[in-house]
């Protein structure tokens, strides 16, 4: 029974997984790969064997049944018996795990996955959502705006919560570590987390505004869980992880605690297989797979303003997917349709080589339901991070009065010194 | 303080981490790319920042010590202040982070690490290692014969059972689940794992020898240690993690709680960002990365022998990078000197693709101090599984004898079925 798993006449059924991928094959015919990636990601392998049964195959054959051969496109239906519940590593051990690694392929890149509501169900999703978190700062009807601490690591915990302070005075909502910064002698997670927060205090009764700060807690799980109590117990409303770099089970293990804490996801790593357009796994799969999970913001990139890889294309895609209800197919763009049920909406982060200049092009092509976060953009200011802060929020103001930058700054001094510096986007 | 990272004249300390990066810069020249890499792995961002302070600068700057404009790379320095011990995610956060997403980069690949030893004290290492496993099963002198059961999912646990008892009394030493397996309706981990055990358990009673069986417990981090226990508390000496799916955090969970098994190391999804030799990470720095934490034995590839990507070279340079105690640099082949200190060896396991007949050549290439795996190899044979597992060990006693396949086939029908089948590689 070696089997044949391309069926372009099959129409999946609603209780199915659906993948699509972009493929190019070596030495073999674009329909022999898909089946043998169908067969690998699956239950087959690469040759005939005693032990398979007809009620295996009749019920987790999974069905090649769509090929574009001009996009070096197809899409393959998984049937639901194939995956755990509740189970990301196993999903992408099956459809993100070997197959990558065929010799009969020259390239593979999984696109994007569409989940079935009984797959959806075995997840929680996140715990607030847009919504959640809005209400949690009280900030309606605009980006949020936050910093990254710089530089990445060697301050002290002292000098960390100087600088968090000044740019919560200055204006900004939300402050976070790096995504390097995890615990060091010279700033231990337990030194830094009380005394940044308490700082934040400070600033808050004295601005009557609401500032959050998310430590980052990456880290193996247990000492995660550790850090991400340690930090409740200090008041701290948010905890951090490198999701990438954490991997599945470390990041499902601390959202399954189910704190009571808004998670942020960095993707740090993610482009180590997702940057290529014709190999690895897409920016829209993990972020998928982020907000199936639970974080309530991750970083998708900025739209072509910043520092970091990502297109405006794919910048809004991925926004639309972890933000709307329901999605479209568009299969230009292989984006899949997806029907999201009771998970609720993750925020979306930019974040990388942002300054007060390249707001009014971020909240053109990405919207204002998002998180902008400034490092250098921030730190960076001549007048430093306070004058910063207050450059990023006059921009933002210029934003929503409906007039130009340099309208703005020439009753603002800190935001004409950030365009002096580094120009508007 | 706008920083140049390239330092040709540095030489590196003996408490610094090495990386070596191959790199296509962006528009950029080749030195002004490693210099922002050095800068945004780091302590640098995109701008100087007012933040920035000289003794944090003096303490934790990282060196371009070295380049090849050649070979396109380049390696760097960094200070082990910038990491926290025992921390793998934070590691990767760092070197193998948002470097990968940079603008000015057509493209950037991760070739090794070189750990110190003051950073090396931090981890455990295999709790086994190749003694240990050999120990465990009594046996010296030749590689270990294991199976995939097949197919990699649709059994039920007593299917399973039966398969595992014809494949141990067949002779192979060692069982496994496949690495899309974890606990499905019809094959609940906590009903499979008894009875694979019970069957073995028969089959060592009547052979004398002793088997293992890896249960795979991939899966969010709380849900892996449940498993875990359960395993051991019905006498499993093995666990097995996807550790690419799994990811690092959840990875180093399960080593740090040292229950005192062996830990089988699946590689199931590398290749989404292994293949590329031009971007993404190597194989070589995961196989290192799992040593460090300590898993006993983890798939490398087979040598070009089976169905997955995989030089000889690069499999042969990753089995001896997780073999040996001191490992010297191999410069064309971007291998670093490591030496291990006091942690254990890793044994590889070559998988993928394997049958009796490329056994020969996959000990003339890995030499006899590895784990070998068949899934289609054995239970695809024309006699079925046991005589598959029958067919594996003869191919090896021709081997230990010195004498051809052919050769040992005349007075053996399951060799004979096998090499009709499938041919000798």
């Amino acid at each position: 029974m070696f089997m044949d798993y391309v069926d372009l006449k099959y129409r999946p059924n609603r209780d199915e997984i659906i993948a699509e991928f972009r493929m190019d094959p070596n030495g073999v015919t674009f329909e022999k790969a898909c089946s043998e990636i169908a067969a690998e990601s699956s239950i087959g392998t690469w040759t005939k064997v005693s032990t398979m049964n007809p009620s295996i195959a009749r019920k987790l054959k999974p069905h090649v049944f769509w090929i574009n051969n001009k996009e070096r496109t197809f899409k393959i239906a998984y049937p639901i018996g194939l995956f755990e519940y509740g189970n990301i590593p196993q999903l992408m051990s099956s459809i993100g795990g070997n197959i990558f690694g065929m010799k009969m392929l020259k390239s593979l890149r999984l696109e994007d996955i569409d989940f079935p509501e009984s797959y959806i169900r075995g997840f929680r999703g996140p715990e607030f959502g847009i919504e959640g978190i809005r209400k949690r700062l009280k900030i309606w009807g605009r980006p949020l705006l936050g910093t990254i601490i710089k530089p990445k690591v060697g301050l002290t915990p002292r000098q960390m919560a100087k600088i968090a302070y000044d740019v919560a005075s200055g204006g900004l909502d939300f402050v976070k570590d790096d995504e390097n910064l995890t615990s060091m002698k010279y700033c231990r997670f337990e030194d830094r987390v009380p005394l940044i927060l308490e700082a934040l205090d400070k600033a808050e009764e004295e601005t009557g505004r609401r500032i959050g700060y998310s430590p980052n807690i990456t880290a193996p799980a247990d000492v995660m869980e550790e850090r991400a109590y340690y930090a409740r117990k200090h008041g701290s409303k948010y905890i951090m992880v490198d999701v990438v770099t954490a991997g599945w089970s470390g990041l499902q293990y601390i959202r399954n605690l189910n704190m009571g804490m808004i998670i942020h996801a960095h993707r740090a790593g993610h482009a180590a297989f997702t940057k290529s357009p014709e190999h690895g796994i897409s920016m829209l799969t993990i972020a998928k797979l982020c907000r199936l999970i639970g974080v309530d913001q991750i970083h998708v990139g900025t739209a072509h303003v910043g520092k970091m890889v990502g297109s405006i294309d794919e910048t809004c895609e991925i926004e639309d997917e972890i933000e709307q209800k329901f999605i479209t197919e568009k299969s230009g763009e292989h984006v899949l349709e997806q029907f999201w049920y009771k998970i609720r909406p993750t925020i979306s982060v930019a974040s990388g080589g942002l300054h007060p200049g390249g707001i009014p092009k971020l909240v053109e092509r990405m919207g204002s339901n998002i998180v902008m976060q400034f490092g250098g953009g921030c730190h960076g200011h001549p007048g430093g991070s306070r004058k910063g802060a207050m450059a990023i929020r006059q921009a933002m103001e210029a934003v929503r009065d409906g007039i130009t930058l340099q309208e703005k700054a020439k009753q603002h001094k800190e935001l004409k010194q950030a365009i002096d510096k580094w120009g508007v986007a």
